[in-house]
């Protein structure tokens, strides 16, 4: 049971709740970094068919990443399924998900639709994503175990929330919104490793924009489709997990943003190694210690890919030693693997799975050739400073769309005006 | 397991079947009660609001039940949702579910972007009924009882399939659509009472468009979204349970159309007093028998609305034996409840349930002023000749429709030109 009422009842009362200013604040980074995400994958000419049958389907208004236009439902399809393209995407380790890509893609299109300002969007996203969180806690970690792709299911209530957050409905209609979203929220993670794992998220943005407008237009739903009788919990393998209001802490500031353009299992490790300052002329040998489950998910050990490089820690690791940003995506080459550099120093690391270690956490240890020792060690956990993973997103905004647009999108991302930020979203 | 190599390759293999001739008929009856009760539907305002915000952002070129047009894929949801608002379509047993409200409004709209003609808009939604009955069966009874509404889920792969069948895909795509269906196909039982229950048919029908559409489009999916490791069987209760490919008969031929407006419980009394000859004024008492679990359905004894009126055997029964259309919804009325004649004949009839008697069945004696006793009896999975079928769906549409505009439907369903029969469904 969550708190007096249930979900649905907890979800209805957070979506009129008072967003502190550390949750919105994290909530415009997410923005910026979904945007930079969102204009590099919209490069990607995999989807180039499937957006085009969308924007002249659902002719309209709204923008499209990386440029074009559609309706509401159909910008937040495309929107939200082009922005987690790369996978590069926030994430919250609770919610088991993405996060924005399921409600930033919802909000953006009903606040073009409203005339919105920027600071009414980042509202209604902060409650959208704390509500996919707060969703994705009570249905709990069976339901993602079991094979639903949380990003989306959860997230479709996350984008509910957000849209009736931000067309400011009341209980009743937040309650019809909700019941229609339990009806559509969908998604499998048979889909992991091909396109249907981004469209994933972006049919969950075009059910939060279908789920509150249908609502508004009268469709009627049950009472409670998420935790009552035969509802979406009740089919879904849901937990029905205790879940509370969010006090001061909002889970929002436990997110998770992703520096490194490879498998997320590696992102310890070089968080680890970047800041290190090592001189790898100087490097007899590396040990990685890692979580067992990592092991055969990312420890391919002679990559010959750029493709294969993403999952390897003795490549990564020797890319940013050797000073490769491993922030950009373009800098995951077949050639890479081959560089000698690269595989000098790659032959040189040793990677070891330490069941004593959680899934983010990575402890290395260096032997110098003067025969010296040291050890780094890192948890994604960490708290991180604001203003350190500020300028981590810029660095990393600045390897995906060069310095000029990762600045200006930056400025507008922290302006007020919808149209100063839409309109960076399709320079490419 | 479903044959050789699953349920997936089994569907995949009949997309390609060649329709039997009497499948195909029986698919041209269920098209013409499908328009019947969707012309009919569109007259409810409840859904005037949702089928605009469609039509607007969708705009195109594709018939809308009752006027207006959208693009193909609202097209579909706005005419499965409409279609299934009275709750008055076909019904397949084994299906579970209502096959047509799915199937027929995917393959409709994509017949009008291709301009197919009739035959080949009847030969798709063939394929697509038989395909869904067939995915129903896989699916099997847990998936309903647990929850899902299967006219909607097993529906999204008939539609699907359907789909596949009128654009002609081979193998691979039809593949590939399958399994991007897998992470769309959704709806709950928990909406049953609601809007959202027809709602969910439009998702259905509109999932088998887009699956069709952004699978041409070469959106990738899983190899198996059906019945592989993680797939929609496995995580939404389905029993794998074992499924062959239609030889002679196909499931398709022991459909069942609704004759009356009121609860399917009720129909098996009705279809049994129907030709029963009775005159009213010679009978001294009637005793229907019926399967216990109709007891708490449709057994309200002194109906006083018209609403109750539809889960009233002995009201029911009354209204058939005096003349009263059951078939036609106008018939049902609160004033019909407080006639003099109704209630005096009501009066008469005593309900008992029957364990003996399946869910189809009915048995009824009637004990005359003459002192002699009639017994009847019937249950709705008798097969029925096909003119007899015929005869009945073109009473029940005249009761809808009206005797002219029946005439004219029945003709149009029976022709070869898709705009001839368009063009019939914007009549009301």
């Amino acid at each position: 049971m969550a708190g007096q009422g249930g979900i649905t009842d907890l979800l209805i009362r957070f979506a009129t709740c008072e967003v502190p200013q550390d949750a919105a604040q994290m909530m415009r980074l997410s923005l910026f970094d979904w945007a930079a995400c969102g204009i590099a994958g919209a490069r990607d000419d995999d989807f180039a068919d499937f957006a085009q049958i969308q924007m002249t389907m659902a002719r309209g208004p709204n923008t499209i990443l990386g440029g074009g236009t559609a309706a509401a439902s159909a910008a937040a399809l495309i929107n939200g399924t082009l922005s987690h393209a790369l996978d590069y995407d926030d994430t919250h380790f609770a919610h088991i998900g993405h996060p924005s890509v399921a409600v930033i893609p919802a909000v953006l299109a009903l606040s073009e639709d409203i005339g919105a300002d920027l600071e009414t969007l980042v509202d209604a996203a902060t409650i959208g994503v704390e509500g996919s969180i707060l969703t994705g806690l009570w249905l709990g970690r069976d339901h993602y175990q079991i094979g639903y792709h949380q990003t989306a299911t959860a997230g479709a209530f996350g984008a509910t929330l957000g849209a009736a957050r931000l067309l400011g409905f009341d209980a009743d209609m937040t309650r019809a919104a909700l019941g229609l979203c339990a009806s559509m929220a969908s998604g499998l993670k048979a889909q992991f490793g091909t396109m249907a794992k981004p469209l994933n998220a972006g049919l969950a943005a075009r059910t939060g924009v279908e789920a509150a407008l249908w609502a508004q237009a009268g469709v009627t739903a049950a009472h409670d489709g998420l935790a009552g009788p035969l509802g979406f919990g009740a089919t879904h393998h849901g937990m029905d997990a205790p879940v509370n209001l969010p006090r001061k802490d909002w889970h929002i500031a436990s997110i998770s943003h992703k520096f490194h353009a490879c498998c997320h299992g590696l992102h310890a490790s070089l968080e680890a190694l970047g800041p290190a300052g090592l001189n790898p002329d100087e490097i007899e040998g590396i040990h990685i210690r890692t979580h067992p489950r990592w092991m055969s998910v990312c420890n391919i050990p002679d990559p010959q890919t750029g493709l294969a490089a993403k999952f390897s820690y003795r490549q990564t690791a020797a890319m940013v030693l050797l000073g490769h940003q491993t922030g950009a995506i373009a800098n995951y080459t077949d050639a890479i693997t081959q560089d000698a550099a690269i595989v000098a120093l790659r032959d040189r690391i040793k990677v070891s799975e330490e069941p004593r270690l959680s899934e983010t956490q990575a402890e290395i240890s260096v032997t110098l050739k003067n025969g010296a020792m040291r050890r780094f060690k890192h948890d994604l956990m960490t708290p991180m400073d604001m203003n350190v993973r500020a300028a981590k997103l810029n660095q990393k905004a600045q390897a995906l769309l060069g310095d000029a647009a990762a600045r200006a999108l930056w400025n507008a991302a922290q302006g007020e005006s919808l149209r100063g930020f839409t309109s960076q979203l399709v320079m490419s």
